[in-house]
């Protein structure tokens, strides 16, 4: 591959910019390898640990780039954001660092450790039906009530360039990478990702990886357009989400390939890297990896740089998934 | 405290030797923090994570320093060992470093992911029954037939000097500790430990942490003598051992404390810090940092080294034993 002029308005100096706003803020996480790992990759592969960093995922970047973004005024008001997951505990740290309110809307089924989570990080929650109307509506009416501005998850630049540090570190404490993997839910992660590879390592291969129980990605790829009507069966709950405005045409216009992880793949990686690596992540960290166990990308001989997003789970929850498919 | 003078023919600079001897084969391995632990603490405490050591334990330092002590000799001829659990691991890697046969004895009772890594790093496995005599008599028996050496899995200096090691590097990473946590089975850790400590930073507190259903070395330190008669119950599997001919007395001279902790509190502590740490720790590196948590020792603003032995543990297995004890 050639170096690419940007195809669109968001370059790779988002993503520097966003590193010095928030590197005071966030863990420069650690680049853990295995021996054991790279023999079963034919590659040398670099797990940029993302599942260390404050509040367990690659979201704290994003939404402290994003906080850090605001003005006084806007900051004084507060945020607000609709999240059952990773995000809310990001975004509610986030805020608290910076002295800004924080509301987070929750569907009411989001489990026990993820509410303490966030309240424990000082966000305001309420708790609405788990529908994508009741979370929007009662996001908006918190944003009008407050004048708190409202925060994407994924699909706003400051976001995802936030999250492009982690890509950033990677390829500041690896010499040298030959393909880089991410995870891809929203398109988020991804899109940060590939605005700074592509901006440092012009010659990268950077490469998407997501659950064929929720393959929207690959098919709003192929069809030129976002499919957002599907309904994802998959247990990397961090990966169901469509892509969003943004983060459809910088994934469509960059990403070198997007490839498919079936379920058991994602349940047995995970399981190959708590047991042989001793650190936990979660399921939509293992999409990322197990392309290069399943021997759906050949890395041979390649270093291969890998963003594990997080590492954030229901231990519990997860165990009788993992009795059930009998991994 | 004051500097002590050593009381034991064993002093830290075996331990320095043994750092010299295996600092090309060892992990150095990362010391982690953690804001919500140490809040818990009241203290700052800084985890040796050698769950990320080579093997998933500790024990590798030991049995690495052991084997390269040996004469080229008895090199040639190979070493021996009965274990059903982390040591097995750790001297088939050992000895498959130094080009050195391995002969380890398991009982046909071990765990099939430890069978299969000892296998994996190379050593000749026996199989026996799962008695204390028939794995001394097979090990004997081994050692006749070949001339191998019989390396004891902690109760020898060598070994233990090179436990040790993980100690002299907390203190090199970590800018002054007043007090230093280790669990304690058979002893070697900690004797290594003491060593280590006593020799670099002479006023440090050093305290030995037990499982309350396995509790023989604070039973043998009241008594004056080794307790060898005792049954453990206790799901801290690397703990059930009884102290060392070698090791009694140096932990009897030196130790400033030994402390117990319940099966309950070995599980939540383990799940504490898989949740909030994302690293996997086995139930033996639980024990040393459960009296942080539930208050048995008061750290109270104290800087706190704690040695995490390891991470290895039959996911499917403790999970049954999580659900049993409805922790």
């Amino acid at each position: 591959m050639n170096p690419e002029p940007d195809r669109t308005p968001f370059s790779g100096t988002l993503v520097l910019e966003a590193r010095d706003r928030i590197s005071k803020f966030v863990h420069k996480t650690p680049v853990l390898t295995s021996s054991t790992l790279d023999s079963k990759a034919h590659a040398s592969v670099f797990l940029k640990c993302e599942n260390f960093q404050r509040t367990g995922s690659f979201k704290f970047r994003g939404a402290c780039n994003a906080v850090a973004s605001l003005d006084d005024a806007s900051r004084a008001r507060g945020v607000v954001t609709h999240s059952s997951g990773n995000y809310a505990q990001a975004l509610a740290l986030a805020a608290r660092l910076h002295g800004t309110p924080a509301y987070v809307v929750m569907p009411n089924n989001s489990s026990e450790i993820k509410k303490q989570a966030t309240a424990g990080y000082g966000a305001s929650i309420t708790f609405c039906e788990p529908t994508h109307a009741a979370r929007h509506e009662t996001a908006e009416r918190i944003r009008t009530e407050t004048g708190a501005t409202f925060l994407h998850p994924f699909d706003d630049p400051r976001v995802f360039a936030g999250q492009g540090t982690a890509c950033l570190e990677l390829i500041d404490e690896v010499n040298g990478l030959d393909l880089i993997l991410a995870p891809v839910g929203g398109g988020g992660l991804l899109s940060g990702t590939l605005l700074a590879a592509q901006h440092l390592l012009p010659s990268v291969q950077v490469v998407g990886c997501e659950p064929a129980a929720a393959d929207d990605a690959a098919r709003s790829l192929q069809a030129g357009h976002r499919i957002l009507d599907f309904s994802p069966h998959t247990i990397a709950d961090g990966l169901r989400t469509p892509l969003g405005e943004y983060t459809f045409p910088i994934i469509r216009d960059r990403v070198n390939d997007i490839v498919l992880v079936s379920e058991a793949d994602i349940i047995s990686t995970m399981r190959f890297i708590w047991e042989r690596m001793k650190i936990i992540i979660e399921p939509s960290s293992a999409v990322a990896i197990a392309p290069l166990l399943n021997g759906t990308i050949k890395a041979n001989g390649k270093r291969v740089g890998v963003i594990v997003s997080g590492g954030n789970l229901d231990l519990a929850q997860f165990f009788e998934q993992l009795k059930a498919l009998s991994v």
